[in-house]
Formats: C-alpha cells, structure tokens, sequence
C-alpha cells in the first residue's frame, strides 16, 4: 500500500525557488577577474540564473544538452549551477588543472555542446578546441569590455551580453528527480577520467544531510565560504545547500590561493564557515602567524580531501577557536560521506583521547551506509581496530560511471561501492582511514597500514621524510619496507626500535633503506607506484625464499 | 537523461540501521506504568523492534496490516514506530481522547488487524471492542505481572511476553520509499475524522528537514522531550529525527501533564530541546514560578499546534533563557510546515519589533512551498499586510485522504492544498497566522483576526486564558466577543480598554463574558464550535436588531 503524500520532485528548481521567496535579500559576494568584489542578492542571482536558461534556450542547447563550464568560483559560476541544471540539462564542471589530453577526452566523451569559461582560461581553451569539434561554441563569463582579444575560439559569444538581452522569465519545467543534473569527471591514476553523473534528487538530498547539525551545521545565520573549487565536486555541495538555507555565499573567485584575500573576506563578509583540503589551510595559518591578523567571524571549517594532520586542527581551535570538522567523502559520493562531529560520548574528551578523536575522517551522514569487509567480502566489526576495504552505499552514490565502455557498473555485485579507502570504523561509527587499499601491506594474510607505520616513522627525530611500502617475501608475501629520507644520521636498529609498543610487533618493518630522495607526483605526493618501481631489484634480507 | 546515483530508498528501516550502527549507545529514557524511570539504547530498543516485526507475523499480521496503538509516549510505543513501519506495515496512532463512535469509526475505516494498548486505556477499547469485529485481536503494552485483570478484550497478549518469545534477527525488508509507513486521523470539526497516511519517503524527508538548524536543530548532542503525544501526528517527526541524528530520546509516559514530571526529565536527564502545545506550557510556567525549581538544560522549545502567546514566549525567553520556536503545521503536513527561526535580517530586533517578530509561526522548511490566495484563487503579495487562504505543496504534504468515499482528494484543481488556515507572509517568507478560515470574523464585509485579538487579550495580566468568536450583530452581520477564563477579577470596561491602540478601533470586540472553563477539543485545542454552540443564546447588549 503506498502512502498518500503528494508526488513532489526533490529538484533544484524547487531548491532555488524556495531562496527566492525565502531569501530574496541574501547577499552572494564575489571576486572576480572584473570584479574586486561583487555583491548581489539571491534575488537577484536566481532571476540571471533564469536568464541563463533562456539564453541556453537561444543558443539552441538540447533539452538535455551538458554544458560545461571551467571557471572559478564566483557569482556567475553560481548562476550556471542553478540556470543549466533547473533548465533540464547537466551542467558539466570541469577542472582547468588537468592535461589537455585529458580535458579533450572529457569534453568530447561528455558531448558538451557549449563550454562556459573565465578568461584566464582562453589559452587552454584553444589549445583543445580544435580536438572537440562537435563543442557548439564558447561563453566567455565577463563582459563586453573585458572579452579576450585575438582569440581563435570559434562561435565565441560574451556572457553578460547574451544576458542582457534574455528576459528573466522562465518558468523552469518539471520533471523526474532521477533527472541528471550535474557531472563531474573523477582522474584515477590509470586510464581516462570516468565520469559520475549526479541527479537532482542526489543533490537535493545530499544537501539536506550537508546543512545538517551534525553535518556543516548550515543556518541563514551563516556566511560560506567555499574555498574549495566549484569544478571540484560541486564546490562540496556548498552552494546548493548554502542557497537552501539561505546562507550568505562568499565566493574567492581566481584568488583563493591568496591567504591575505581569503583573511580579507572571512573578516569583511562576516564569514562564519570555511571549506577546502588541507593544503589550501597551511599557506592560511602561515600567513595569520607572520600578519598577527584574526579570523574572528569564522567559527569552523570543514576539511577534506585528504586527511587533516593534528597539528592543523589544533592551530585551528588553539589559536583561532575554530573548530575543524574533518570530513571524508569522494567525487562519486556528492561528495560528503562523513563528518567528524561530536557525540554526548566524546564530546568532553581532551589530551591524547581528544586527539586521538578528531584526526578520526568522522561518522556517516545520515543516508550513508558504510561496512568494511576483508578480501573474502565478509563484513568487518565496527571496533576501531579491524580495518578493511571500505565500502559505501546511499542515494547519493554513483552506481555507474557515464558513459564507461565495458564494464560501467561503480558497485560491485552486493551493490556496496568500494570507496579504494581501507578504514577502521569504532563502536560509534567513526571512520578512521588507514590506508589507500592498493597501498595495503598483506602479510601472511593479515593486513597492515602503510600509514600508520609512516606516521611513527615520521615521529623519530632523524626521519625527514619517508615511505612505508609492501615488498614481496618468500614467506609473508609481502612485509613491510621502511624508505627514509634522512635528517640525520640513522642507525637502522635503534629506528625499528622506535616501533615497539607503539604498533603491533608484527607490524615492525623489515627493514630500513635510506635514500637520497623520494619520488613524489605533480601534486606533491610521494608515488608509491614509482618507488616499488625503483625497488624491483630489492630482496630482504631475512627472505630465504 | 537520468543520473547514474543509486536508487536506494528513503525507508525507516535505514534510518533505523543508521542509528543502530552509530548511536547504539544513546539512551531511551521513559516514565510509562510499570516503570519510574525505564532506561535502555538505542541498540536495545531497535533489537525489540525487530522482536516485534516477528511477533507481528507469528500473529499472522498480513504484510500489509494497519496496527494501531492507544498509548502515551514510552519506550515501547517507540518500538511500535519502528517495528510496525520497518516490516512494511503501517503504524496507526490512535488519539485516545476521541469520543468513542469516532474511535470505533477509526478502527474499522482503517481495517485495523491489531490493536496495542497502554493499560489505562483497558476500559476505553472494552467499550468500543464489540463494534469492531474485524479487530483480530488486543496487544497490552506491559509486562504479565501487570496485565489488566477481569478484561473482555478478545485474544488479549501481553505485550512483553510476546516479544520475550521471539529472536531479534530479523531482517526488514526493501521496499519502495513510497510504500505507507503510519497512518494519522485528523477529527475535523463537521464529519468523520479523516486519514493522513504517510509513506515512508514523506516521514524521512520531514526528520531531515525538522532536524536542520533552522527548524528543531536537532544533533547526537541533544536530549529531546516530546510532550507532544505520540499520538499527535508522530509526535511531530521528534522520534523519529531524534533516533537519525543520535539525540537521547526522553518519554514522560502517561504523566505528561505533570508539570513537576516534566521539569524532574529536564533537569535529571539533560532535555536541551521540549515540544509540546501552548496548553502544556502553561501549567509548567506556573509550577516553575510557584517551585522556584529551574529548567537548566533546557535551551530551546517547540511550540506549535496554535498559536504561542507573546507572554509565554518572553517569560520562556527572559526567566529561563529558553528559546521558543514558534511553529506551524498540521497533520496533513506530517507536521512540521513553518518554523520561526531567526535571520541576519532579524535576529538584532529588539522591543517592538522583536514581539512582532517572534509571533509570527515562521518561515517554511526547505521542501514545503506556500502560498496565500484571495477568494478568487489569484495570489497574493508577500508583504506582511495581505492576509489570505494559506496552501501549501511539498513531498511531506497529503495528496489524498484515507479511504474517503466521494472525494479523497485532499489538494485543489492546482495541486495545492488549502490548509483551512488564512496568513500574511512577509517578505522574507514569515507566515502569520492570522485565523482558521472558520473563525474569521467577518464585520460588515471586512475580516478581522480572532488570534490577534485573543494575542492582546491574552497579554492583560487578569487573563488566563481565553477566545474570541464572531457573534451574530443585526447591523454588522459579525461583531467580536471576548471570552475569558479570568486568572484575577476582571473588568470589563478596563480590559476592552486594554485593546485600545493595539489593534484597528472597529476590531475591539463589543462585550467580555467571563466564564470558568473554555471548551476544548480531543487534541487540546479551544473549540470555537462548541463555544459558538454553548453561546447560541447570546446577544450583544448593544445589538439592536
């Protein structure tokens, strides 16, 4: 028997109207490339978006046509998100960081018909046009006057003309909430960028559980800055949720690597919460040391991406009362899928446990399944100290890659996604990620993180940097190889020493190999891949096989 | 084109495991017959609610069976939320304090299969159990030390002894998130009650939208006290959103109306967040003031089912630093439709200003869409003034009642339904209420607002409680009268006085009648109709007609 409730559609269209009746005054500030800082209200900002649909309507984008934009975050990428996906067709971001080579493939795999782009992308722009031939033209986002000159992109429109001469009446049709809204491509280490293809109801949904208490905690009280890119999983789904709740949005347009910019704005817009990975932190807190200046209004930032070292969430909360909420989630999870916030349980913890607490990635957003199972696929305990594949499961996670040749399906046969991460998860649904699941040490069927041994390593005062990697042995399979970059002169015995007490015995490595350097990606992250490549040749030394 | 997320479905069930897996430990605390203070988790409470999905089908209970529960807010009824919902079935919550023709009216419109009860209500379905034959038979929600003696319930179980015999493996099964999860009666004023049957989807979005922090803020750090009956509606979504979040759930059982029970739950078990309808207030305001005793922990209130006078709201507010959070909804709306959270654009108001901010019920939840229209369905401006029928559209709004005969459609021709209620919205969305549709009172062509006038009223200090119906006036068609339970001598002349400036001259009712209690309906609500029959002999002094 199914329930009598009317047949709403969660989609953005509803989202966006609900802002505008709701938070018709709410102010969206931007920094531009034309623009030190553009401010509008979302009045203002959902009639352009409606605008932008008929201009797309103009143009003579398919009902369903993706458009993509490569842009920064500001006020007219904002009208692009809500514009193109309340119009019915799918607004594909695209990050401007990747290889031509790459962003070709996307274009043409994603048949974008129009790309939306700032400027300062023209020349990567042109350089890949003439590989995407059915792309029907480019909109440059600025105006008139400031429309690159001598460009060689063909069908090139400006967007603040094309806006000018649309009305902003449109109504924006229904539809079904499975309806694509968005896409995103996600670059493994191997093979082409596959693409996850979020729908309306995902995002709707994904908003509510980001606005949650327990989640980003979004109230109209709030001002967001969204510091990580837009083109990077929807800005985490900050601007749908912020519009939602009638959240000031603070956009740092192309300078959100600028600290002092960012200080600028989180004092003068009354910024309240912050979001980015790790690294766009360090050069913030750096910059506040040596200028003495306060980030008073900010009272927390969610960070993610990649794991939040100690150090940067007590900086954050020493000096500056900012509490960081370490969050965890994936492109093909919308993104969010944990955030560590506190329990009744936890919340008076402090010290070692305290610490111990929060460099935990957090508990799953209601609507988020998660399980961890070994490599027979049976589910682990939640206990804190088994640690498997991390699998997850929820209406807004991918269950296909678009448009994948061969095998497209993202779940396997359970239907679980396997995130790649491997985690604890404790009594309380915390997860912990340990390790990258092809950087797992199986030894004699057991698994060992590679991270944690890293992380004592990195302790002992004479390591200045190193690796932890699986090498074959005759007898475990694999064990563990400890590879130091020395600070100073290293006794191998006395550093496997180090060790003890603080992993299981078993765990201890091997063996110690010092080495000059290690090879590291073009994102600064030591490569693994490359350092078992270096060492094909190297055998333990206790390896009687 | 669809997007590619999974299609897993908004069910109870996965709210239920979600909070099995990260709030196993958080506590249930209620006050019921056969306990002072019964206390257990989250985990032990869900391990009986699959008990209770295998008791149901060891009786047979079809897949699809209406169950109905007769009881107060407990631990066990809280089993029943989720036992019955998450096996597919549906949850009918019965308000006991309906006469007994509309009870057995209920029962057998909703073809009910089982019946579980509280003991107290032993008599009441004695007397109603011989019209219901097709009753298979009774459920006493106690132990077998406690069962009713002497009772002509047919096939009578006791509640603990039935569960005491079944595992708790049990695995819910996967279902459409539209499937009915729990059916509600509302008793209008004409005819027979009529049934709201939620599905599962409409119950899960409404927890994610109550718990944000713009409605109830609920997080895992929060104690919740539903005084609002179970029976009302799913006590307002609160078992439900507290048991997502992980926030300690709190019953105060059959003594909710004991104003000292509630402030010994506040105080000993660490209730940060209260719901409950102006009339339990009241006496609890009282009590506090007469005990000295304090309500510490306590930080905000819900308050909805009419309107919260501005007096309570400021004494809540300045004695005992609680916020009231002025709400609105209905059951057809699964409740929760407007919460009056602040903005930026208001929260600094003060005096004035702030009073006829905080009196206003609110703005909508992300989800809910208003509207007001004027006789002839043309909407009207959001600006404050206006003031028409209220209707509403969302994914937790009822599209059809129950089984109707005739027509059962709930919404009009444009897919929206008219909530019977009249309001303004300001421009930042606020809804006022302004009257029940009914109780408008229309003098010489023009409308003027009971509620306001009982809001004034309400503010002299000689008034305890009180009403304002439209009396039939030979020359105004209506005329205003004052009904008033006194709290000290009243005088008539002074308190008509008490209006002068503030409201319009001609809305001043024409005469005060002092009585010693006000009618009121099953859900606690004054009832103007019985007034308006109890006063059909009434005539204006100054009516000469």
């Amino acid at each position: 028997m199914l329930g009598l409730m009317m047949d709403r559609q969660l989609t953005l269209a509803t989202l966006a109207r609900h802002a505008e009746r709701n938070h018709a005054r709410r102010e969206v500030v931007s920094v531009t490339a034309d623009h030190d800082r553009h401010r509008y209200t979302f009045a203002e900002a959902l009639s352009r978006a409606r605008r932008l649909s008929n201009v797309l309507t103009r143009l003579g984008a398919a009902d369903d046509a993706r458009i993509a934009t490569m842009a920064w975050n500001d006020f007219r990428h904002l009208e692009l998100y809500f514009g193109v996906s309340c119009s019915g067709r799918v607004l594909h971001t695209i990050n401007p960081r990747l290889f031509a080579e790459q962003l070709s493939y996307i274009v043409n795999h994603a048949d974008d018909e129009w790309i939306f782009f700032d400027i300062a992308f023209t020349a990567i722009l042109e350089k890949i046009a003439p590989l995407c031939p059915r792309v029907k033209g480019y909109v440059a986002m600025t105006s008139q006057a400031h429309m690159p000159a001598h460009c060689t992109l063909p069908n090139l429109h400006c967007y603040e003309t094309l806006l000018a001469h649309e009305s902003d009446q449109c109504e924006w049709p229904e539809f079904d909430e499975r309806r694509a809204s968005s896409l995103c491509y996600t670059s493994g280490t191997t093979g082409h960028p596959k693409g996850v293809l979020y729908s309306h109801r995902s995002t709707v949904l994904h908003s509510y559980a980001l606005a949650l208490p327990d989640s980003a905690n979004l109230s109209a009280l709030d001002g967001i800055l969204p510091v990580v890119p837009m083109f990077h999983v929807n800005a985490w789904g900050y601007p749908y949720a912020g519009m939602m709740v009638g959240a000031k949005l603070v956009f740092p347009g192309h300078r959100l690597s600028s600290p002092e910019l960012l200080v600028d704005l989180i004092s003068e817009e009354g910024v309240t919460i912050a979001g980015g990975v790790p690294t766009v932190w360090l050069p913030l807190l750096d910059y506040l040391r040596s200028s003495g200046r306060s980030i008073a209004p900010l009272n927390r930032t969610v960070i993610g991406g990649s794991a939040c070292p100690l150090a940067m969430i007590e900086e954050f909360r020493d000096k500056h009362g900012v509490a960081v909420l370490h969050g965890w989630g994936m492109t093909e999870m919308s993104p969010v899928g944990v955030v560590n916030s506190p329990t009744s349980a936890n919340i008076c913890l402090t010290g070692e446990a305290l610490a111990a607490q929060v460099v935990k990635q957090g508990r799953a957003l209601p609507g988020v399944e998660l399980k961890i199972t070994d490599d027979d696929n049976r589910e682990l305990p939640w206990d804190g100290e088994s640690f498997g594949a991390l699998k997850v499961r929820g209406p807004w996670i991918c269950s296909e890659y678009y448009r994948l040749d061969g095998v497209s399906q993202a779940h396997g046969a359970d239907g679980w996604f396997d995130t790649g991460d491997v985690a604890t998860i404790d009594a309380d649904g915390y997860v912990k990620i340990t390790d990258r699941a092809k950087d797992v040490i199986k030894s004699g069927g057991e698994w060992i993180s590679s991270l944690d041994l890293e992380n004592v390593a990195m302790s002992h005062p004479a390591v200045r940097e190193c690796a932890v990697v699986g090498m074959g042995h005759g007898k475990w399979q694999e064990r563990p190889l400890l590879v130091v970059v020395a600070a100073q002169a290293i006794d191998k015995a006395e550093l496997l020493n180090w060790f003890e007490g603080k992993v299981a015995k078993w765990w201890i490595p091997n063996d110690v190999l010092e080495v000059e350097s290690l090879p590291h990606t073009a994102t600064g992250k030591i490569s693994k891949l490359e350092l078992r490549r270096q060492l094909s040749a190297y055998r333990f030394p206790d390896d009687q096989a």
